[in-house]
């Protein structure tokens, strides 16, 4: 029985902004972090293990899932399904595991409005001009789709106002300080630690 | 011309907690914290000095300025009156420059009254048999002293309920790190940084 509850840390950036990098990191620093099995509607990779990478289910399957409110969010993205748990994630939180989302400003939306609780990260890039040069010199992306990257950035930045905390990440040092700072503060918060002034007065082990 | 807007970090413990210790270290780090000067009617000890370590007024001074609404809070303590003078902190703040309070919980609840803003953290002994050694060990204050801390820290611990972040004193190192991920995080929070996504969008230099 662990005394403190589990916190849900969801992150957000538009795409180039560094995020996965710095949740990388957060994880590697913090084992403990867990991230939620997703549930979708596309097939395997090699090497994708069901139940592990992914729960693979099909369309019917999926669909049934969001008419019974089996989803915390979910979303179509190029023309697949994507789905998190609802009760998956509230066992693990009650166990006292901290899980860590890394998704989109509407799955983000999604997830604040059915879980009614966690800590709403924004990443911001320095300025859009410095995101058009990393997502250029990541290289992966071809030219239209670095366009349509650059053209839905603006509309997530208006969204950052949903969020609870800002980081900037003009330097990845400094980003990844804030962030895991950020992690370590809102697990102090008394919603996390119901049990704590009562331990303290009764000097009751927990 | 700061870009943002300094946090007001209030802290209280039960006498004997380690705040001073913690509070020291945090200002040490980051020297850009400033102390609001407080009001007393206590007379200057030797080499304190008019305005840098107290503004010393009389008695009669300091009720006129409880009258005008001056203070963001006072109290008595043993005979004299210190308190806060409202608008000096909310210049600061206006600067960007961030302000601690070390302070009882009588004036932290009038700070959050009075000041609608800041950041609240209370930080716990690990319990109060611990307090009682610590208390103890210190061998600066008689038994009548120590007696009179104990029987306060019960009541002083209900009122944690009233802050934003709790803290447990257990390891020095592991409480000085979470004090640090509080204010680093605090001051990430969108309502400290007004401008930030308009600056991102427009590629404004602030």
């Amino acid at each position: 029985m662990n005394s403190r509850r589990g916190l849900m840390l969801v992150i957000c950036a538009p795409s180039g902004t560094g995020k996965s990098t710095l949740t990388k990191r957060l994880r590697k620093e913090f084992p403990r972090i867990s991230f939620s099995i997703s549930y979708t509607t596309r097939k395997p990779r090699d090497g994708e293990r069901q139940g592990i990478d992914y729960h693979f289910v099909n369309r019917d399957e999926f669909n049934t899932l969001i008419e019974e409110g089996f989803f915390a969010e979910w979303a179509e993205v190029h023309g697949n399904f994507y789905g998190t748990p609802k009760d998956a994630v509230l066992e693990l939180l009650d166990e006292g595991q901290d899980v860590l989302f890394d998704i989109d400003v509407q799955g983000a939306a999604q997830l604040r409005e059915s879980m009614q609780q966690g800590c709403y990260v924004f990443l911001f890039p320095p300025s859009l001009a410095a995101l058009r040069q990393r997502l250029e010199a990541r290289n992966t992306d071809d030219e239209s789709i670095i366009e349509r990257r650059l053209n839905n950035a603006p509309g997530e930045v208006e969204e950052a106002n949903k969020f609870d905390y800002w980081i900037v990440n003009d330097d990845l040092d400094s980003a990844y300080r804030l962030l895991k700072s950020v992690y370590l503060a809102e697990g102090t918060r008394p919603s996390y630690l119901p049990q704590l002034p009562d331990r303290i007065l009764h000097h009751k082990k927990i």
